[in-house]
């Protein structure tokens, strides 16, 4: 038998698979394949990247050398470019706009083969505070509105490049998808009054069974109506709109159980690829009450289907509280 | 350079890349293995799966057993179940359902390897009468609320089997993108007193560019904001929201123009694997002035990243005029 669950942020039902559910053992484990040719994220290639932007360097290594430790570049092929003005004009009955924007990749250590979660956790802090600097400074462009943080890792989550990287994208348009979730929270909270995120965090705290880790600022959990098998969600437990606003001591914690999670799932599900995406309110003024920044983390077990595609109606095979016993059951 | 292009269908943007296009040899096509074992859906093996709901039979043939054209039966694996009652439950601050629903397998034809392209005429036609004879029945059962219709051809779309079949799913709720495809509908016709894609069509037969085929009551083109590579979509020309009023010449037309356009996207793609997708309306009595039934049909060329699936936001390396093109340029 099957539920249909619908997700309180969203609106969106998922149907999810209670009876037959499958468990990490019933999915195949994805074939990584070592890339030939040389890295242009490799320390001593720098010349084959766009210079830097921004980069945490020993002592006093120069820019676009050696001696770096996280480095912030932009895209060589990018989806936006970030000089002229933007421009909106009508097409016949199509709104359209030049691709003004910013493209950039954080390369998030120098070792080729050193994946987020086998790092220290210092050096994950790097990364953090990283994506956290080149918010703060893109914030202050006004020609943009939202800036989305991710990572692809694996071929079949996208991954272009195999030396561990994240991607940051500054645009002039509030994504679908977070205007859609802003509007479903500011309706949870002209309601009831309360953050629709901090709701839930308190009801999977005082039921622990979707809950995979914790610590004294964040909880990790996979959530009551998760669409794919396994996918989880890493909140703040203080309520905080924007990812930007993140204080030192949280910066730790977050390191450390974004590290952890990230080796669970790794040991757990046999080296997925997976995408994360750190979803924080849009580049305004306010400091809302009603949203409250998070990370998603989707590992690719298998492969979507049409009718998930056409209608944002999702069917899960795994149910999330057998997906977090599953994280939480390995010992690291 | 890349534009952003708003659909005003759903209010979605696509960034799409003009300079640096992507043509069909730029994607590189997908390795199709032959599965071996017996295929549970052709002749003579009727007795593997669940018994035929409905079948176009030769004669005097019987029930679940050879002799049939196409023939419909329930997925042996459901997403949902056609038995109880629907219940509806709070959980803490979640909504949930039981899955009832019915899934169903529509076998389009007896042989294995003959896909809807290679067919004649007029079995695509009992193919889209079996879509259509399915859909009047299960209107009837009143805890529906929507009915989806799709294929998934080729393994990473999501097919499980090889032998060309479609299915539908019956739900107790309307998909959330269907919801949102309603609503900007509605907006836009309180607006204009004009169905948007009445006037999407009328644009795409002025300006010629992303039309891909065309008959007496059906046109195929690629959506000026189209989030996928090749993407394109049916359209019948006058207006009609409900699929399962479609009219004895119209399956004629559509059969065509069906199987004429995957013919084209299997010569020119080098048979990728696709999906598709009926849009209609929810099952409801009255006849909707603002919505406007289609096919979407997806190829899969290449994956999408993690930044499309946390906001809905795309990124499309090949125009839509390009691939209208593309398409149109195969000789037949």
């Amino acid at each position: 038998m099957a539920e249909l669950r619908r997700d309180p942020i969203t609106g969106r039902w998922v149907i999810i698979e209670i009876d037959k559910a499958k468990n990490p053992s019933d999915y195949e484990a994805e074939k990584r394949v070592k890339r030939e040719g040389v890295c242009p994220f490799c320390p001593g290639n720098e010349k084959m990247t766009p210079p830097e932007i921004f980069a945490y360097r020993e002592g006093d290594t120069k820019p676009n050398a050696p001696g770096w430790q996280t480095r912030v570049i932009p895209n060589k092929f990018p989806a936006l470019r970030v000089e002229g003005n933007l421009d909106r004009i009508g097409v016949g009955m199509f709104d359209m706009m030049n691709g003004i924007g910013a493209h950039e990749v954080i390369i998030e250590n120098p070792d080729h083969n050193r994946e987020l979660c086998d790092l220290m956790d210092q050096e994950v802090e790097q990364v953090l505070w990283s994506y956290r600097n080149r918010c703060l400074d893109l914030k202050g462009d006004k020609r943009f509105k939202y800036i989305l943080i991710f990572k692809n890792y694996g071929v079949s989550a996208g991954a272009s490049l195999e030396h561990p990287h994240s991607q940051l994208i500054a645009l002039p348009i509030i994504p679908k998808r977070v205007v859609e979730e802003l509007r479903w929270a500011e309706r949870y909270f002209e309601y009831r009054d309360r953050c629709v995120f901090c709701d839930m965090i308190h009801q999977e705290i005082d039921e622990r069974e979707r809950v995979i880790a914790e610590n004294k600022s964040f909880i990790a959990f996979a959530p009551f109506v998760s669409r794919f098998p396994f996918e989880f969600t890493i909140f703040p437990k203080i309520h905080s709109a924007e990812f930007s606003y993140i204080q030192k001591e949280e910066v730790v914690d977050l390191a450390r159980i974004l590290k952890e999670t990230l080796l669970r799932m790794k040991l757990a599900l046999k080296d997925p690829s997976y995408n994360f995406i750190v979803h924080t309110s849009p580049i305004d003024a306010k400091e809302r009450a009603d949203y409250h920044w998070h990370i998603e983390i989707m590992p690719r077990m298998g492969r979507s289907a049409g009718f998930e595609w056409g209608t944002g109606f999702y069917l899960n095979p795994t149910p999330p509280e057998i997906a977090a016993w599953a994280l939480r059951e390995v010992s690291l």
